[in-house]
């Protein structure tokens, strides 16, 4: 059979395929269950495949299944009746050998995992999350992460994932903010080639790669009010300039999956739009992959959205819109057969969609090379090499916002130091939402890591939670005055949580032993479906700051959590805060090196902190038009885009345009000097935004157009430049299409979006 | 010349005219110069015109005066330095008069007036703010307000205005809340058509007709985080399906005047919308009068949107867009003729806009007709006619939001009552914004209302302050806790203020008394600029509350104030919550005939009151998708729109819809019986929403699309009933016309927008 004939290309070995197919087995391919309702672990400890998977085999075949590595709370996946990194690959190996040894023409499984910030399995290595991927600016290193999670991922057989995230996330109240890299489309596009390049590696049939899907297509970050999935208000020029450009970047450095989004866009639903699945994505993109639904986003169609009354309307419309494969499956398993029955959709429509479906199949390789090597699946998942990456990503990730008088780093030299906080000492509270279960000892909290620093003299860190994220407990507040009282300095480790309910328990706040509690959703105020409505500290973490502030004692508080917190009062009173979002697995060692000045921070902020959550929407890339201020407050941000501090100091100087005028397909190359004046080695991010000073339509006030994390030694100085062409000056033109107008544009250079040096380029028509 | 003689047709006139004018004249009339600055009080009394109102006569003319008899402290005008009606009306006699007699070919000046809520003249009758006459849902009483403002403003030779405003308020942040009808389209629409009806009343040119200006186009009232001015996110479809339908029924309706807003939508500013100023507005609508820009818009343009970098390039856009005339004019005024000189623009642009300036003049008689009668505005402004329909429109405005244990309505035997909060007896703070100086005696506070109503004996209303709007002063509180202490019933007036500094002073909190003071913004925390970051009570206010709630006497909690409050501790405490708005001149004879039961309230909300401002937005027109809920609470309003209780009880029953299958261009009817099952006459709002069960784009959950204000004596039984046809059905569709599906509508009949009885209309196709 010709498709079975590696030498001959895919397109030929699709057609061919494609040819030989049964409806059932067309419908098949579009189709994504959950697979870790695909085994189950036996009393013996075996692992089995389940009756529903050989039966789903026989009825047609399966063309991908959803987190069959996953475990987690809401799969009900746990460390006891999930699977090692060796078993996973060896179950895969055996679906894989199933689904094509008792299918009739053998065609394999795509396994699609998750993958946020590592694979989402046991075992594999908990990176930072997004949000502080973001914050490190650094790219290359994410670029490496991905290397790391797409190794980690393909070698137990997972051989695509629904990640990354290219939100561009404009309200913190959502709950999924901590899984966007940023506010700013430049940034989240950088990221997003990126994950791109770091998850497909090579060549994606390569044992070392896996098929990335950029999500979620489009404008999920708009939602209305910081509501997840509700409708999205935005024209269709913003939607291009801001929203779609990531996208866009990915297609182009290689993304061949996309996943649509829940929301509508002014009236249209992203899972049937026809305009931005067929229009903007193949036919002005060239993107060939295929496109995917998010979970549930079928049955939306007929309630939520309500573009269609009966459920075959709705596979119809989807499918017709350009979905060709449906997460989860449900709708498309029930209803596609009977679409065409009904006439609602025709063949072709199938074929077209499996055909996608399929060529990415070949493109992976799962025809000619289906199987894994469990041995390497045990020897690279969770290695030392990803442990450090992952601590590496945690170090560039935190973000310093204030350090009045030096109070940081502190001396290890220290007397003794008080940890106090429900964040210090709870594991799963630091690794952010879509997290597998952990076995012991395998997170490094921050009373971990600052004991570690601190060598074994256990009175020298004294530790209490004194209250929980949420509730009104003050029970534990005795004991943190204690433990306040007695040290030399106070390190205040609160915030939030994104941790599902891992039966880990929460913890006793008299003692800080861990204990049991059937609260399922103990701390848990962000992460998917968890949205706020405020962004102060919930529960009595504030007025625990306040209480232990009143001893007097250095007071540094260390934020870990999933979104902005605008606690205007710490930002006041307290004399360092450090912002760590979700540092992960080795969060607590990265946030001791940077207390203690083994490292230093170079986390820059890509979402603007509010002082108010009346204040919203606050993010820095706004138009000049915004009225004058509120009465009670202004619009600006507490701590700006872009800004973070450094052990370091930094100077810009010599700021220079050459040429200074240039024409519309030209470029200017914009230098500028940057010297480490303190005595400190360190990183900055040099950061270019670019003012369009008139132009056709509206332009924001400014926009980042590029940046530079670079080290600088004591004295040193360096040379940053970046190049000012087309890309950088064109923006979306009424028409949709993207122009550069001739005028002056003010380029400002420096280390935030609220302080730069500024210089003129001059753009000319001819 | 022709264009003098009355027989020939307005379009032959105005050719004639036009070639008659010379470049300068015809700039002459894009501009609307400030009308106040025309003239001035001498030392002995007498008003003379200013030299800069001669020297523009005499250069070319003026176009149009904006606010001749505007008295303010924006303008400056005062109740010392402004005229009189009888003066304003000789006044324009005689500036009239002298731009026909001075200049070369006796063009008439349009004199536009700002009649927000009555004519913001020096002794015009001051009525409620727009939120507050939304609030009567009764179109027809607005009819009637509007005949009485447009002869008032017409009596002194006004001949257009600056009204309504028409923008569907989407975030209660912003300061102009006040301004606005509803949050609701067809509820705007509604009152719009009867703005134009009333304005322009039997014939533009008839004396007691003015021409309606309708504002702000468009969708001024989704700015973003409620910042007035700032970007609008907004897509085509959402335009025109919410922001632009008011602006259309009112242009069906008459409109000859339409206002641009200063906001811009997806990337273009509205005062340079071709799109809206041709497209829609003249070609899609068949609008034939002129365009106006907002004030200083032009200059945004070169200073905010930046879609220019020189003013004649600005100046240039806005004409070619559609613009004719500048409000203020100091941009065309200035840069026209270079424009001109340029290339920028043609002769043939200017002629275009000054013809359908001039068109105008000839249709409001302005040429034919150019004077008015002293005598008659001195008899017909502020006269006991338009008093009485001040009184009823606030009587009918009144909303009563909560009445536990039928706190209200209070007993006119009641032993005492204490009167107490910043809002009890300050004039200017029930008024709103856009009022002129008011003599003394002029407004009836609530305080004087109450002591109205029970007569003589000053020692039954005790009455106390207690504190301003904003500020920490609680020196009151000991005055107002005595009071309260002392009295059966306590009735708090508190809210907000949306007065400017009227020179009138503030009030002694420990006295009472009126005290003057240097703070230009003592009160004022709502109105034109004044947005606010939350919707709490500003100041101690609540505090105030709070204590006296402590003194457990029936609690009656008044609001008067320009947006939406979210207090929820006084919504659960207080006994009995009242929402009055902006009531106007006569608010605090309504607010105590409703207190006391003389006037049944029959007001409903408009706007939906959130529960927090971290809710916002918060509107019922919604769509299904939208997410679970906040942690910290839901999406649902405090209050829903189209809610208000009533000392009556209605009962709705046999809700009925014949046909109940229709096709599209068929109508159905749609009828309930109303019974008042109480023993109180009332008048209760019977509202119609609709649901589209399932469309081709997603629509909000309910829309309403009909409703009817009915009064019922205890025991009495209506039947109400409601047309469905195309109109109440059909919504805009993906190429932006308007369509009507086949399918299932629910019919939502009921009290308000979360109470209703729900009927199935089928609309077929054949």
């Amino acid at each position: 059979m010709k498709y079975r004939d590696q030498t001959l290309p895919t397109a030929e070995r699709v057609r061919d395929l494609l040819g030989r197919m049964t409806l059932a087995e067309k419908a098949g391919q579009l189709i994504q269950p959950f697979g870790w309702t695909c085994y189950e672990r036996k009393a013996d400890g075996s692992v089995e495949m389940t009756e529903a998977f050989k039966t789903r085999v026989a009825q047609g075949g399966i063309g991908s299944l959803y987190g069959t590595l996953r475990a987690d709370p809401w799969t009900g996946v746990t460390l006891e009746t999930g699977l090692s990194p060796e078993e996973g690959a060896k179950l895969i190996n055996q679906m894989q050998a199933y689904a094509i040894q008792e299918s009739r023409l053998g065609i394999p499984i795509l396994f699609c995992e998750e993958c946020s910030h590592g694979h989402m399995a046991i075992g594999s290595t908990v990176f930072p999350v997004p949000l502080a991927i973001g914050s490190t600016w650094n790219p290359e290193l994410y670029h490496e992460m991905c290397r790391a999670v797409a190794l980690e991922t393909r070698s137990q057989g997972g051989a695509a994932t629904c990640s990354p995230v290219l939100d561009v996330v404009r309200d913190p109240r959502w709950g999924r903010t901590e899984e966007c890299f940023a506010e700013d489309p430049y940034l989240v596009a950088e990221m997003g080639v990126q994950a791109i390049r770091g998850l497909q590696g090579h060549g994606l049939d390569r044992d070392d790669a896996i098929l990335a899907t950029v999500k979620h297509f489009a404008a999920y970050g708009s939602s209305e009010g910081g509501r997840n999935s509700a409708a999205v208000h935005m024209g269709p020029r913003e939607l291009h300039e801001v929203d779609l450009l990531p996208f866009r970047k990915a297609v182009e450095a290689g993304a061949r999956s996309v996943m649509t989004a829940y929301n509508e866009i002014d009236g249209v639903p992203c899972t049937t739009n026809r305009y931005l699945l067929q229009d903007v994505l193949r036919d002005q993109w060239g993107f060939d992959g295929f496109v995917i639904t998010d979970c549930g986003a079928l049955g939306m169609l007929v309630s939520g959205h309500n573009t269609a009354d009966r459920a075959d309307k709705a596979v119809a419309q989807a499918l017709i819109a350009g979905i060709d494969m449906e997460m989860s499956g449900e709708m498309f398993e029930e209803h596609l057969l009977s679409a065409i029955d009904r006439g609602l959709i025709y063949e072709s429509d199938l074929d077209r969609a499996a055909a996608r479906v399929l060529e990415m199949k070949f493109t992976l390789g799962l025809f000619d090379r289906p199987f894994v090597d469990p041995d390497r699946a045990r020897q690279v998942i969770g290695c030392s090499e990803h442990r450090d990456l992952a601590k590496k990503v945690a170090d560039e990730s935190i973000i310093l916002l204030k350090n009045d008088a030096h109070t940081l780093p502190l001396s290890k030299e220290i007397g003794s130091i008080a940890v106090i906080g429900p964040n210090a000492d709870a594991p799963y509270n630091q690794l952010g939402d879509y997290t597998s279960p952990q076995p012991k000892g395998a997170i490094v909290t921050v009373l971990e890591g600052i004991r570690a620093k601190l060598g074994g003299e256990a009175e020298r860190v004294l530790y209490a939670p004194g209250c929980r994220i949420k509730g009104d407990s003050r029970e534990g507040f005795p004991l943190a005055l204690e433990c306040a009282a007695k040290a030399d300095a106070v390190v205040m480790v609160i915030g939030g949580s994104s941790a599902r309910d891992f039966g880990e328990g929460t913890i006793d706040l008299k003692t800080g032993a861990s204990v049991v509690t059937d609260d399922p959703w103990n701390d848990m105020e962000c992460g998917e479906g968890i949205d706020r409505s405020t962004l102060n500290l919930l529960g009595v973490q504030l007025e625990l700051v306040q209480e232990v502030h009143k001893l007097g004692k250095p007071l540094i508080v260390v934020y870990i959590n999933g979104r902005p917190i605008a606690e205007p009062w710490i930002v006041e009173h307290a004399d360092a805060i450090v912002e760590a979002w979700y540092p992960g697995q080795e969060g607590g060692h990265a946030v001791a090196d940077m207390l203690f000045g083994d490292v230093n921070p170079s986390g820059r902020l890509t979402i603007s902190i509010p002082k108010h959550v009346g204040q919203l929407p606050v993010y820095y890339y706004k138009r000049r038009t915004r009225g004058k201020r509120y009465l009670e407050t202004d619009f600006n941000a507490q701590y700006p885009f872009g800004y973070g501090l450094s052990y370091s100091e930094f100077e810009y100087s010599n700021l220079q345009v050459e040429p200074a005028v240039i024409s519309a397909d030209e470029e200017a190359v914009v230098t500028v000097d940057v010297t480490n004046i303190s005595d400190v080695a360190g990183a900055e991010v040099v950061q270019l935004y670019i003012t369009d000073m008139a132009a056709s339509l509206t332009r924001p006030e400014k926009s980042l157009k590029g940046f530079h994390k670079i080290s600088l030694q004591p004295g040193e100085a360096k040379k940053v430049s970046f190049s000012v062409g087309r890309e950088q000056l064109e923006f979306v033109s009424a028409d949709l299409t993207r122009i550069v107008e001739e005028g002056d544009f003010s380029l400002l250079v420096g280390p935030h979006s609220e302080s730069y040096m500024t210089a003129t380029l001059k753009v000319t028509t001819s």
